[in-house]
This record gives structure tokens, C-alpha cells and sequence, in this order.
């Protein structure tokens, strides 16, 4: 093959990582940036090209590189900007981050937004190869997602189709960043499951180990641990955060009917703890004619280069 | 154009409707059969077929027509089945529709559910010409919906995407037909708001010209005609339809971003009574990225011809 390798780039508000990858997923090398330490945009373009360099060298030039993929929290794939990102450094509303790159290594560039990579990166290389239709929810700090029909990511008509994070589950419900009220992410991300916890203890009296931890430092990770620990609290709290997810995720499916349903991200690390109920309260709340059909998949991509995969497998159909 | 037309054909509980429709989606001649009065499907084919071969002699033969393209409830488009109908006559739980009428006509045939129908309807002749992201809502006795994505209709990976009358929009809400509580349509089609009409009148106690009626007879219709008389109940029951359409399209603009939602059916008569309040509602509960971006529209296609024609679209690329 002429071109063997992709260039994935996730750009994440705190670090930007990237790296050179091949046709059947391998990351043939990585390394990253502060995205943090730059509050200058041209200063941050100027060091990831220098840090994106030296890869291109080591694997004979930029004449190896298929593509570049990028993705970037608010990526829209239409216009190839990050538009409207609020908790990047760079006070812009439109950065037009695949032309510049173009601009700086000469190589083809595609942008979209986290959630849609990963669902790009399972269709090149992970649970969702041969899939034409199937979603992925991401499970981090927000709930994001990317939508695929008949092979295809749906972007909509702007570009920003695929925010089932922000799909309303509880009307007049928790507050979210987004200014709206009960939206999926304010339960079931990684925030939303500390946050349940923090209720739970505020307004119940029985015991948990997770009274030991000062309410506001309490993460998802500690209400795992606890869970795990036969902490009966913890439990409960994963059981009504598959529950939301699980009554989603019916509703979902009344949409796009996928093949599958897949999980990605940080929360997913609670496996059993949270797809047991996902499962039950999913084929409880779901119509008739799709009961049994939707497979529900854990990601498989790799965890510590997920987002750089995911990035990456945008850069095969770059332009 | 040697072939310049397609046979469209709607398979209604009471009726089937079908009827030669032109490239630009003029309907040339119609006819029907009595549906329900077939209670052996050998016989109702037979009928059918002998009712749509006085239509082919008069355009010049099959070999004017195109394809074939049926709109029927719980239709496949990816089998061509009508499978699992509940409330058509024949006791069989797949029927394979296209090909027995493609065996009887020689004809190609394709078919899909009447809501996808109108999608396509509105794609070829309606609405929606040039768009390629929009959703078509139908509001009759219940809900139906036909996604666009990318320009074409979304299926599923089983060929029952798209019955977004089966989001639930409250939690332990209405009891539906589909045995679960809360669906959309329990609320928003014209049954739902006769049933609206009635919790009402049982609840309150302020005057209303609704109240004449007998409460197991009311129809949206009636609804209607005491809302545009100025009556304040019924205004209010419009009102409340319209808020939960609002607040559901909202969430259906984070899965699809389409440019347009299209509003299809008998419920649609109450023009702005419905359309003012779904636009408030839609504009207040929707992700800021959305805002002001999608189009609410009625549909284009000439009220008593519509499911004919939307049948018919399917006919053009019927293989």
C-alpha cells in the first residue's frame, strides 16, 4: 500500500494527543501536548505541528499519511471547525482547525466532534466492524454519542446530528451545563453517577463507605470501588444509573433500530455493574418489535488510545 | 419517457387506495377496494389486482408503469412483508406483499409502512424536494414517522426504524395499544387528544362547548370545532398537544438534526392551534446549537391523495 497509515488526533481540553496508525488499527506511535498551556492558538498549532514532525519522519515521510483525523470537542464535520467549544482555551466560535492543519503538513484533514470518532474508530477497527447500523454512547465526564445508518455517520443538516447526551429523561429534572433541565448526561455520565451518589447520602440515612469520602471529592470511581466492595448504596446507585441508560436507550432504538448499541469511555469500566441493568431496563421499556434485536456491546478499542483511534479512522476517507 | 408512471397503493384497515401517479405527483386515476370486507387474503388480492388492471389498460398498459409502491401498516420495507398487523383482517403474522402482487402484475414492486410512504411522498413531490435530513410526523388515529438521513429513508438493520409515535414522553404515563404507558401517541393523535378532551371534562369543572357532547364520543374533530368557536378548554387541549410535540421534536432534533419536520395527517387540519404552541414549546426545550435551525412544515401533498402518492414515490425505485 502506497499510503499505509493515518494520522488520529484528539484534541482534548486538557492534553491533545496523536499518533500514526495502520490500516487494521495498530497505533504505531504516539505522543502528545498540553492543549491547557496554550492560551494562543497559533502558539498551540505551531507545537503540535512540531510535535507531530518527528512521527511523520519515522515512518518514512509525510507521503506515508492516507489522512489526518481529528476529533475535537464541538468538531463539525461540514465545515472541518471546532465551533462554539466552550472549554477549550481559545475564545473563538469558529476555528478552522482541518483547513489549518491541511494548511501546516499538507495532508488531507477531517474534523468531527469525540463522540462521532469512536463510532467511526468501531467501524474501522472495533465492535462494530460489518455493522451498518449502530450507535455508540460515550461515558466520560459528559455523554456523547454517534449515530450510524446504513454505514453512515449522521451529521443532520449542520453537521451537530448525534447529541443524544442532551436527550431530556427527566422533565424539569437535574440542572445540566447546557442550561436545559434532566438531560440524559446529568445522570449517567461519570459526573452524573457522583452526583446520584452525593443525593443519595444527602437524603438517605443508611450506611456506605462512601460516607468515609468528603461529598464533593466523591467520583465515579469511588462509588465503583465501593460497589464492587458489596457496598449495598453503590449498587443502587449503578442500578439507577442503568436504569436511565437502559430506558434511553429503548427509546433510542424506536429511532434508528441498530444492530447494536455500544459503550465507550471512561464509566464503561464498571462493566457488569452497569450493563446488567442497562440490559434489563432497556428490554423492560422496549416496543414489541425490537425486543431481543439491539446487541449491547462494550467498545474495543483499546482504552488508553480509544480517542486517537477513533480520530484516526476519519483520516481513510479525508479530502 | 418510456415508462413515466408508478402504481401507488395504501392498505388502510377500511380501504386499500390506489391509484396511477405522473413523475411530478399528479395522481391520473384512483380506485379503491373495501379492505376489512376480505376476510381470506386470496380473495382481497384477487379483488385488488382485478381493480388495478382497468387503471393499467387506461395509461397504456403495465408497461407504462415504473414499479409499484405500497404503503401498508407494519410494512418491511427490506422483506416486503406486512408483518405482525394487528389491525388488518388476515390472521397471519408475515405476509409477503410485495412479491405475491409482483407474481400477480409483473410488476416490481417495494413496500414500506405508511409513515415511511409519506417520507418518501414528500421527498419526490412534497415538501421536502431537495432536502436530504428531514422527519415526516404523521398525526392520525395514531403516530407514525419516516427519518430521512443523508437523502435516504432510515430502516434499521430489521426494517422497523422510525416509530418515534413510541418514544415515551411520560414516564408511567397513558396506557398505549402497544401495551406499554406514555407513548407519544397516546397524547398527540387524534384518539389522544379525543382522550385528552376527556380527562378534562372529568377533572375541571369549567364551562365548555365539549360538554354537550356524550365524553365517549368526542373527537379531535369536535375539539377543533370548539377551540376555533373560541372555547378556552379546547383551546387548551391544543395547547397542551402542541407542548408535548414541542418538547419530543426537540428531542428528535438531537438525534437527527434534520432541516425539517413535516407534519402529515388528519390531525394536521388544526393548522395553527397545533403548529403555534409545537413551535413555542420546540424553541424552549431545544439544545442551543438547534435553536431556530429546523424547519416546521405541513405537508405538501394534496390531503385526500396523500397516502396514494406517498405509496407511489416507493414505486420509482422498486426493484
Amino acid at each position: 500500500m502506497e499510503k499505509p497509515y493515518v494520522l488520529g488526533i484528539d484534541v482534548g481540553r486538557t492534553n491533545t494527543v496523536f499518533g500514526v496508525v495502520d490500516a487494521r488499527g495498530n497505533l504505531i506511535m504516539s505522543s502528545s501536548i498540553k492543549t491547557g498551556a496554550h492560551n494562543d492558538l497559533d502558539d498551540y498549532i505551531k507545537d503540535l505541528v512540531a510535535g507531530i514532525e518527528p512521527l511523520l519522519e519515522q515512518v518514512g515521510g509525510k507521503d506515508k499519511i492516507r489522512g489526518i483525523g481529528v476529533g475535537a470537542p464541538n468538531g463539525n464535520y461540514y465545515t472541518g471547525s471546532i465551533e462554539f467549544a466552550p472549554n477549550l482555551p481559545w475564545k473563538k466560535t469558529q476555528i478552522p482547525f482541518a483547513q489549518i492543519l491541511k494548511d501546516a503538513l499538507g495532508i488531507p484533514t477531517a474534523l468531527t466532534n469525540d463522540a462521532n470518532a469512536a463510532a467511526i474508530g468501531e467501524m474501522t477497527y472495533g465492535a462494530a466492524r460489518g455493522m451498518k447500523d449502530f450507535i455508540v454512547i460515550t461515558l466520560g465526564t459528559g455523554v456523547g454519542s454517534g449515530i450510524v445508518v446504513n454505514g453512515t455517520l449522521v451529521y443532520g443538516h449542520d453537521g451537530f446530528a448525534g447529541e443524544l447526551g442532551h436527550m431530556i429523561v427527566r422533565r424539569n429534572g437535574r440542572m445540566c451545563g447546557c442550561g436545559r433541565q434532566g438531560c440524559l448526561e446529568t445522570y449517567t455520565s461519570a459526573t452524573g453517577v457522583a452526583r446520584t451518589a452525593r443525593e443519595y447520602l444527602d437524603i438517605r440515612s443508611d450506611k456506605s463507605m462512601l460516607r468515609d469520602i468528603q461529598p464533593e471529592l466523591i467520583t465515579s470511581k469511588d462509588v465503583y470501588d465501593a460497589a464492587i466492595n458489596g457496598d449495598g448504596l453503590a449498587q443502587e446507585i449503578f442500578e439507577t444509573t442503568g436504569a436511565i441508560l437502559g430506558e434511553a436507550f429503548a427509546d433510542f432504538v424506536t429511532f434508528s433500530s441498530p444492530e447494536a448499541i455500544i459503550l465507550f469511555g471512561g464509566l464503561t469500566k464498571a462493566g457488569d455493574l452497569l450493563m446488567n441493568p442497562i440490559r434489563h431496563h432497556m428490554d423492560k421499556n422496549i416496543l414489541n418489535i425490537y425486543r431481543g434485536k439491539t446487541k449491547l456491546l462494550f467498545s474495543q478499542l483499546k482504552e488508553s488510545d480509544a480517542a486517537v483511534l477513533g480520530a484516526s479512522a476519519l483520516g481513510w476517507e479525508a479530502k
